[in-house]
């Protein structure tokens, strides 16, 4: 063990050095907004990586044969313990300290064990939140409209507000898709109430009562793994083989050249493709009797590889939508919360008018969605479950709010999804036979490499370095920091980048 | 408000007195296993309840319109002060106490602030399960297949090794499903890997890799609300109008005649009916291309009105699903974890063998499905998502299944559901017009008005009185009270229970 610590050692002595030299070259580039930002450092954060052993060590490996024992376990990465990660490190039981850039598929805001969450925790009056879980929407909790309004209500997107909670992202998207459902029947009934036959043949799952409509989604897009968030997603075989699916419109996403300054012209063309194909789809879905309520869509498909549209294409979004009188919805579950340099993702595309729908989860802490006012039902009990959310979790997202709003984190990610990008670009600069495709919004970045192999491998290699990232897609790797993330790792991770690509050559 | 404070004092001392001559009267009914019972009151658990306003009162109706500005709040009954809440007693936040017999919709296991799950919230080792949710099935905290097996494995059902955790009821449902189509379609291919056209025909919700199958349910079934949740739910209209659902069969559930005792050859020859009916539509949807790979049923359909069938109908459905080599599954999301006098409802039907699935949530606190060997799919990712459910919710578990344990609960919940049925029985026999049906599986208890309008007074006159129980179906009421309640309790709410019919008389 003494010689993997030596190893684990020159590795964060080495990462320093070249941090410190790297800071001289490139100090100019983030500091558009820095002095509004104000990141605390989260205390007990370690200064680098750490890597005592290979990824998974040995008490991974302990552990994973026990919980094989229990369930399937091969998406097991390495077995974490928490308690001793801290900031944007995470700690294996292995005593591996890895600089995060994971964040747990996206889903931590402000780090590992935030101070601030800490005393959230210790707090008496919030106590009965985390053990007293209620069903919301029947038995809410005495100050519930105000935890929603400081949280949930002050970061909503531009023009909308209202909002509805849900425990997890697949729940918000199902329960967001219903709200469209809902908005367009009640709209083709013109305020008449449903007919008896609707109320009878719906019970045992026939039309007119459950009548034959779909919603549209795209090639590669990733909205969740119950049955209805399934049928938008087309990202990967392994999440829809086996299953029954309804025939639904899919429509293809952008596949936009890069750098985009080079492909101005062929990117235009190929969005106009993808919108006129989406028009195409929804004339063909009303000929055929399944029309078409609304268009689904990720500002970002990030399961489906990190892929980017520009504001022209949602922008033509919207109006195909609002010419066919139908909904827009975002799914921004993996790319709301700040990451993207504004709080959401959406907001970077200047719509003419605000979505119909914003889905949420990861970050976020809670699932919900916010909807505009013509997509609240006008009945109880239709979007609905026995705990539609959960207090403690929205008690937590105050703290995280509280934050991001003091710190100034949205402007934080905006400055460090720069550097980052200038970073990836640079990589490609240096390492043109290896990665290409530099691409970002905010802090929502990656880079593709020529094959998967080479992107496992690269993956792994950073991993042995103390790095941890995402892949995505199927040659692409994805940054997904958290929102205290700052300079000095995003430093750290262009050192050791660049000693893998070098490695590549 | 010092009016109605002498009313809500009137009502306590008059409640007291009752109790005490009711205690006298009936102490010999719940004896049987009381000795190994132990049942630690919750320290601040009122005596009695105390009403001091309408319910909802001024304070919930003001809260009420300030919600109603955020999301339709047509479903809040009331607004609750949860740290005011203990054992089985909720306090409004009008100072209302009531004596809680629906308990979050059946889903608070040992009652409002225990003081086991306060002291669990303040081990410090405890707090890093409650803020750093991981991505648990790629990255799982170091003790995860340790508190599997302290908490979930540990009250598993008979016969079943493996579970998987999932956020909620629904997702339970959802992914339980899945197993069921992964299982079906892994046979059939006899070890076989999928074919290229499976892959690629899935991305497109098409056949065949997003093959025509589908899963059997019951008429009057709740299931949950997402979409494939929902196509085996049949309770309410409200549940179901105006979404998308696929064509898959759904069988009559036994409609049984009370009392049992009285109907015995009728009630046999109802459930030879129901399982006729479901061997008819197996066969038809297998006819017409549709093969069913699963049954899918409540022990007890408890959104649908409380409606029981007998160990012979569930032994039947068994060797339906053996001889046509599908899956059965038991949702027990509702009917879990000790409510019925067992640990799981599904125990009291003496099956040859174990079922295929047990899927739960509510006062389990974490969602998720046991599943046999078989059952596990052979892949990662299949059964996944981003949080696969929390462990802070397993955390709480630990310390509610030592509880049960420590304490004897199942016992204590079969003791106290022989007395509840035998109290609603007596109802009904001195109540002869007004109520009817009275049925129960241990604690899950419930009866019958003539009709939608009195059952709907009865309740909102005993919540005046300070008894909160829920309603199902067009007639009944259901009691679902917490784990740790005592005959102090059901005495309390038989003495309003016998006021309330007796003014309907």
């Amino acid at each position: 063990m003494s010689s993997l610590q030596n190893v684990g050692r020159s590795l964060a002595r080495c990462a320093a050095q070249n941090v410190a030299r790297r800071r001289n070259i490139q100090s100019v580039r983030c500091q558009s907004t820095a002095a509004s930002v104000n990141v605390q450092p989260v205390e007990d954060e370690p200064a680098a990586p750490m890597v005592k052993t290979p990824i998974p060590g040995p008490r991974s490996k302990e552990l994973l044969k026990d919980l094989e024992s229990i369930q399937n376990s091969e998406a097991v990465q390495f077995f974490v313990d928490y308690d001793r990660s801290h900031g944007n490190y995470i700690t294996d039981v292995d005593d591996n300290v890895l600089l995060d850039l994971y964040t747990q598929i996206a889903s931590i805001p402000i780090g590992y064990n935030h101070p601030n969450l800490l005393a959230a925790m210790q707090k008496p009056e919030n106590l009965g939140h985390f053990i007293n879980r209620p069903a919301l929407a029947v038995f809410p909790p005495k100050d519930w409209a105000e935890k929603l309004r400081n949280t949930l209500l002050t970061v909503a997107p531009p023009g909308m507000a209202e909002v509805q909670t849900m425990a997890c992202g697949a729940c918000s998207v199902e329960h967001a898709q219903k709200a469209l459902f809902i908005e367009y029947k009640a709209r083709q009934r013109g305020g008449a109430p449903p007919t008896e036959e609707e109320l009878t043949s719906c019970l045992m799952n026939q039309a007119p009562g459950n009548p034959d409509l779909s919603i549209l989604s795209f090639k590669g897009a990733f909205h969740g793994r119950t049955m209805g968030a399934l049928a938008l997603t087309h990202s990967k075989a392994i999440h829809k083989l086996d299953f029954p699916a309804p025939d639904w419109p899919t429509a293809s996403f952008p596949q936009l050249r890069y750098p985009l300054e080079d492909f101005v012209q062929e990117n235009r063309a190929e969005e106009d493709r993808c919108l006129a194909e989406v028009r195409d789809l929804i004339e063909k879905y009303q000929k055929k009797g399944r029309s078409v309520v609304g268009i689904c869509v990720e500002p970002i498909q990030c399961e489906g590889g990190d892929n980017h549209a520009t504001a022209y294409f949602f922008q033509g979004l919207q109006d195909i939508a609002r010419e066919n009188t139908i909904g827009l919805m975002f799914d921004e579950v993996q790319t709301g919360c700040a990451a993207s340099g504004k709080f959401w993702a959406h907001e970077h595309w200047n719509l003419r008018e605000p979505p119909d729908i914003v889905s949420f989860a990861k970050k976020m802490l809670t699932g919900g969605f916010y909807y505009r006012q013509n997509y609240r039902p006008q009945q109880g009990f239709r979007i609905f479950n026995t705990w539609v959310g959960d207090p403690a979790k929205v008690t937590l997202l105050e703290e995280v709010v509280k934050v991001i709003q003091s710190q100034n984190l949205v402007a934080n990610m905006a400055n460090l999804g720069a550097y980052l990008q200038q970073g990836l670009k640079d990589a490609q600069t240096k390492f043109p036979g290896v990665v290409k495709n530099a691409r970002g919004l905010g802090t929502l970045c990656s880079i593709d490499f020529n094959n998967s192999a080479t992107r496992d491998k690269a993956l792994l290699a950073l991993r042995g370095k103390g790095i941890h990232v995402g892949s995505c897609g199927d040659v692409s790797i994805r940054l997904r920091p958290t929102l205290i993330f700052q300079k000095k790792h995003a430093d750290l991770f262009f050192d050791c980048f660049d000693s893998v690509l070098s490695s590549f050559k």
